[in-house]
């Protein structure tokens, strides 16, 4: 049983929408916390769409104020999804995962509820993932902004042909790019698109951004890993329809001439993780490690 | 000086549009031609392009069944438009480079006239490129059909996540593949996107397809060469704004569902070359192949 | 039941050494050829190793005269190594796979007898594949020749730094190639080594060979697929302690200049599946292509 | 003109041997030092190499402690094996290139005397380079030690088929691998081998380690790059005749159950550079980052 907390302290759980038969798990672990003595908020989107009793709820901004601790019970898209809305909070989250193992979201359903006991004792380890914070300036003046968990992407558009890059990386000139687009990532997003765009794997504790030119006309046009305090601008020198991504949010109304700023945000996230989770563990999972494909002719 | 060839045979020019100062050495292979005996017509948009007086004119069609050989001035893209083009016709090609060297346009203009001479008297090597035919089919309906000199690509829209496409070859089915999008391409391709993408070269005597993924969510979606006589099928499984490419052309109104139905051609181009053409040495050029790109350290 | 088969014809069974209980399968197998009609030969290597009675054994050679088709019990490598020594005769080969299914012995142990009635009684599917053949040249002389049915390698030894290899293609210059070495790869080697290094897979119906640096310098060193009528030469320029591979054979007393001539064998290989048989599903099993590494950032 | 040195401040000289004609460009560069006050000494090898009179000599562990400043003429391979040797000392190095730009001999010889009097008069960019240290341990006994530059490799032998090497990393356990070898590579030597075999380029301020498996069987075994104070442990499982390597130095007598333990060095190599030296220029050059290889079909 979990030591008697502070009273009254808060634990936000986030949970993905439209997943048949998750108010089951989700209730035993409201129940577990509640008994624990929690107050077990639900965030407002996720209390709209639970089919649970006596819902508790708050806004994500209350919640980033209030709690402490947040539960993410999905997938490491859900986990993406709010862990950029509470970057700016003083907030920990856990991961849950419904289906199969996550990068981001390590506890298996089977095993929460002692896994949470543990962490919530303060066995944990804690982890902390660098977000990147990207602005969009046309003329000087800044018209978007917004931040991203795994990456920021420049991409051409439908049937558009080839898109010409300039990058920039603090105050240097890197070189034109002509590519389909260009994915700049945080170390926890090179193990999503940029890794199926050619990139390395990056430690979460690398404090590093990966470049990685999706299908670039010059065949040295390699990803390369500069420091994540460099400030790294991607500037629109010709193509059409470009648009560029943050996460899943997409800003489409870019014109030639302008310049989008990427560089490390203020804010980091912080992940706690059973004491046994080990960053290589999932890889083995996520990556089929121990599973070989090619015949065994060069082996005995 | 070649020798007189049949009364009034028909070579056709095709030039590159918006070309400044292209009037110069297009009249003087004009003059040669004319000189040597050929009756030199233009391309009906070469004629309407360029400011040359006494222009006899002829359709693409009208050259298909007219000409025996059509010359070429520009770049890999002025060949790849025409060539489709002409595909349907008995019709050899010769290719004349206004810039840098081509991958198929490989006479340089310097070069062009004692090039152009030795290949009319017969002294040429003629290599025949295969096409690709592509089929979009819905509800057992064709309703879009083309052919491409290099690739077909289909593709995701504009921050529009990956597409899921289910890939069916000669009846079997290959795999259901979540990428960017899939690049089935010819020989000829296989220097232009399909190497972008991580693609293989193809000798343009393989009788081969390449299929690469772009940007491949798996990373053992590795690119696969099938015998260039298989039908291949696309089936749209998932994903928004999907788009089909034929070499440039763009076919945009792709629904889930949705085949693309892609075989060989059965017309081929054919292009003449001179006789001490080497296609390895276009690649040495092309590819910069004996420059050294890393350091010294593991060489003495 | 088989239908009974021409008056003793003779299946020879090849089966890998040193495999714990391996004679229980084997023996089924034997006694359901006896009942089916055929004789049952071993391979005089199998019949040393096995711990079974009244064998009737032999020679490799033997096999290859007088039997129609062999039925090889193992992995991959079984099948590789007995292949290559088969090359030369006029007999179909059966893979069963004692493991994992490889990629050319595809029938799996549990489903072996109802699988060998189908094939023995005609309802298999034959596949052709190619060999090359190797001939090691110093000053004009043919200091060694072999054969393989994967790859033929050539590579640089121990901490010896870079190979510079010169290739040439049917009498056509390519390239000087440096790297670790070469891999030179038929359709059925494409999914071993040369995959590893980096190169595509081929279809078995593909007539064409694929040359894949290993860890070449010049990054736009790519894989290239050539026709299988092509003669490739390998010139070795520099490097210490270089070796030739074929398959699993190693030659190591190469000296700088001699050459190593691969062509297409004027053998081949006939491979007998059963009739539900796919290259395609191999590949997914063996590449593991429905199962997704990355996190689910990018998907809805 | 440089400003007064302190009296005597002694500037080593590094020079490539056997290099035809080095002594006049030497020379050039020795009066020029001589008469801005400095004391120039050769280092022994380079002295006894040299066709050049009056040469001041000192071994390199004199240079180390006796000399602020190194100047070395050759290429990059000849500053990995001078930096190497004068890690440990505080010094730092100036690259003169004989031949073609290097990634760390960035000033070309024609520009030699302008770029070290700018230099020497402190209008310079310090650059800070780390290395690795490797331990060869057999049964809890380091019976090997070496640094490296660029890279720690560990490499199958010659036609001795994988090795498969089990990596640990801070006691955590990553994965076992088989492959041609294992490239373990500091940024500076993410330009060198590691480039060729797959790696992604590391900026020099990057504190990390790249991993690079070579011609991995398993196709996700990706790059992956770690912080550079983590302690990387290689342990030989299977293969014969593997060798390790530190930059251009090979160990061979490796048995299995061996492991080789790779750490942060903790000395550092600091490289004087212009003012208008940049990273990313040099990467320009050496990658060729301007020209494009493939056609232009896919542009307008």
């Amino acid at each position: 049983m979990p030591a008697s907390p502070q009273p009254q302290q808060i634990i936000a759980l986030v949970v993905r929408h439209n997943t048949a038969g998750v108010e089951e798990p989700v209730g035993r672990i409201r129940d577990f916390l509640q008994e624990a003595g929690y107050r077990v908020v639900f965030e407002a989107d996720t209390a709209a769409n639970l089919q649970l009793d006596d819902i508790d709820s708050m806004t994500v901004a209350e919640i980033g104020v209030q709690a402490k601790i947040g539960i993410v019970v999905g997938g490491d898209g859900t986990m993406l999804g709010i862990a950029r809305q509470l970057a700016a909070y003083d907030i920990a989250l856990i991961g849950i995962n419904l289906g199969r193992l996550g990068f981001i979201t390590d506890i298996p359903l089977d095993d929460m509820l002692p896994a949470l006991s543990e962490i919530l004792q303060g066995r944990s380890r804690a982890e902390e993932r660098t977000l990147l914070e990207a602005r969009v300036m046309r003329g000087g003046e800044q018209i978007f902004c917004s931040v991203a968990v795994n990456d920021v992407v420049v991409a051409r558009g439908t049937g558009a042909g080839m898109v010409e890059l300039k990058l920039t990386v603090d105050g240097q000139f890197m070189y034109n790019q002509r590519s389909d687009g260009l994915i700049v990532s945080t170390p926890t997003g090179s193990t999503a698109y940029a890794l199926s765009a050619g990139g390395p794997l990056l430690h979460p504790r690398m404090k590093g951004t990966v470049l990685v030119p999706i299908a670039p006309h010059a065949l040295s046009n390699r990803p390369i890993v500069v420091p994540d305090d460099s400030e790294i601008v991607v500037e629109l020198v010709s193509g059409r329809d470009i648009s560029v991504n943050f996460d899943m949010q997409t800003f489409t109304s870019l014109q030639l001439g302008d310049q989008i700023v990427i560089s490390r945000s203020p804010h980091t996230i912080t992940f706690l993780h059973p004491l046994d989770w080990s960053y290589y563990h999932t890889l083995r999972q996520k990556l089929h490690w121990n599973e070989y494909p090619t015949n065994d002719g060069k082996l005995k």
